[in-house]
């Protein structure tokens, strides 16, 4: 990030705070594998159990449930395919797996992979028109063949549109018939409230570089009289659960992230949400016909405090993202983009969006460097980027059919 | 590591190179997700896609055949479910693996799991009295059904015992049959010359934290026109065969760390190579019955150059392990060791050695920070270190019986 940067993309990846940075970089001259028995090991292994304690305490689990892995991503492969595996093999009838329609791609695409490779059957489950659960499509569906179910997977928060989805009641229904529930919190740690214990999930994941720590490290926090099947195989670490040499240096920089952003959560949330609600109002002063997505209600068990999703009619989002950026405000479609193709937004469409809709919207995500100059920032700039965006739409022939450009 | 540490456990993890922890750190404080499209979001992805060039012309690969991943084990197991499922996706015949009985766990628990869960057979081929794969097993193994061979992995050198493996025989005979061969070149890189077109193989297994850079950062080179199955399912990052996150700072580091140990290879060797040679001579003068265990012939197409390896007739290796560590001497037994309970080493057994001996060998490793007064510590302190092991042994009964202890 350059300095004069207005980054407002705070969801992809957040700054490290500088105290991450110096516990991370302290441990990086020092050298010692954890799982070496010399002192230089025993040192190392020490940091890491240090880190296990800190992650617990602020997460409200215990360290022994703490499983370190590389990321989000692997901690979601890990939850799907490691208790799908272990409940499928303690009772062959669990084949199907319940989740939602607005879940991240690195749940959705490991369920795909079961689906294909592993005969899972995978419901995606409804959600309302602010992309919250329809709890009692889920009841339904677990009460049909609750003997058949692996598990449950549902995200705390979700990336786009910033929902806060109702994992307490998904969890009271899946627990009732003895199914586990995961939760991809990966949003919500140091955002709003998460505590493993009280949430009563079974699964939980997370990853450092969405709280100010170190990209490459995460967790899955998994209870331990719950079996996970291992993905990756090798040297027996992290309880057999996660192979793989440990990485000392980043595990210390997120662990200090966590703690400093549990820690903060409270009065972050209360200065982010007051910055997006002031972003969204001035936004709308500016562009009338913009339509903010997601829950109206920002209470923190509604919505995430920093993100404000909106749909810019007749813009192709693609369009305002690289006008902003050619203006220095970093945000996001808030899609997946593949190969330069913009695809519409599986979130969006599962709201009951139409693909224009859902290509015509930007995210901006608030995080701990946010500031006032940034929402001024962006309210500068938003009225001539969107007419602009929009002259481009109307030749381009978008806003005028349903056809993808 | 303490600054009067002996440092002699290299293998298992060697101290990241100054100009590596630079490289990283500086990328720290930068924020920008390479997925994101934003300026920021560029600038990220440039210095990945400049880390995989410097990378790939250290290693002589193309740019596009470098998959970054978390590490050795995470590289390992893609390579190998990957590589398997792929080929038996377009033949369901191919359903062996070949593979030598001395690989590290990072190879042999992956093959273990696919023989259990999906129905591979894993042929553990056998290895000499040096620990060098028996190239006449592996043809025949080949000829006796080479359209039921899916793969054939086999490590470019042995962590334990440094034995360098006949990798280009292998993939002579396994190319004769159209079979992909796969190599873990974890501890070969920067140690000995590594180039993976002029190998041959189709697909190499590396590491960061083994030449001087990160831990949680690795690489799988892999043969573009090879199909690999991807393991981490998710937002589709290294041409879709590995999901997650891309780690910036670690794989700016792990460039410069690979740049550099390749480049001082050569240099590198020969006085490390040296050092090594005099601490086995030494050794053995203080020491007159310990016995060198892998190659004798310590070219560097037969030895890496860091590794001495000696079994201590009569000690048990963790008390000299442990005895060491406690005058500021680190190494390893070189075997695997769960919760305190001391396995012997299955190379040490495949090479024909029985339990007793397995349990009685301690691995010393060189690497570039390694200096002749490290040799000189251990020279003096080895001789009463092994009376008193010795003593503590023959109390325990240890070195009159076959019998674990």
């Amino acid at each position: 990030m350059t300095e004069d940067t207005v980054y407002l993309d705070h969801a992809a990846s957040t700054p490290m705070y500088p105290e991450a940075v110096a516990a991370m970089t302290e441990q990086l001259t020092r050298i010692g594998n954890p799982s070496s028995l010399h002192a230089s090991g025993r040192a190392a292994r020490r940091v890491v159990e240090e880190s296990r304690e800190t992650i617990a305490r602020a997460l409200g689990c215990r360290p022994g449930e703490v499983v370190f892995t590389s990321g989000g991503t692997e901690s979601d492969n890990l939850a799907l395919k490691g208790l799908f595996w272990a409940r499928r093999a303690q009772d062959p009838r669990r084949t199907r797996i319940l989740t939602s329609s607005v879940e991240h791609h690195a749940v959705l695409d490991p369920l795909h992979w079961l689906a294909e490779h592993e005969g899972a059957d995978v419901e995606l489950l409804p959600v309302d028109a602010l992309g919250r659960l329809d709890v009692a499509a889920l009841r339904d569906s677990l009460e049909r063949d609750p003997g058949g179910v692996a598990l449950v997977s549902l995200m705390w928060a979700n990336n786009e549109v910033g929902t806060v989805q109702p994992v307490g009641e998904a969890v009271a229904l899946a627990h009732a018939h003895g199914v586990p529930v995961h939760t991809d919190a990966v949003q919500a740690v140091g955002q709003v409230p998460v505590d493993f214990a009280a949430s009563g999930v079974d699964a939980l994941t997370l990853t450092a570089h969405k709280v100010g720590g170190p990209y490459g490290v995460g967790a899955l926090v998994v209870r331990r009289d719950l079996d996970v099947t291992p993905q990756l195989h090798g040297g027996g670490q992290e309880r057999d659960i996660r192979s793989g040499t440990i990485d000392t240096p980043a595990i210390a920089g997120f662990a200090r992230a966590v703690e400093l952003a549990v820690a903060r959560q409270a009065e972050h949330a209360v200065r982010v949400r007051a910055l997006r609600d002031e972003l969204v109002a001035r936004l709308q002063e500016q562009v009338p016909d913009a339509q903010l997505n997601g829950d109206p209600d920002t209470d923190l068990d509604h919505r995430l405090p920093g993100n404000a999703h909106l749909t810019f009619p007749g813009c192709e989002g693609d369009s305002l993202l690289m006008l902003l950026d050619a203006r220095g405000i970093a945000c996001s479609t808030g899609s997946a983009c593949s190969a330069g193709v913009p695809q519409p937004s599986h979130v969006l469409l599962a709201m009951g969006r139409d693909a224009e809709q859902a290509r015509s919207s930007l995210r901006f995500s608030l995080g701990h460097t946010s500031t006032e100059a940034d929402v001024e920032a962006l309210v500068g700039a938003i009225a001539p980027v969107v007419e602009r965006a929009r002259a481009a739409g109307v030749a381009a022939g978008f806003g005028t059919s349903k056809k993808a450009g």
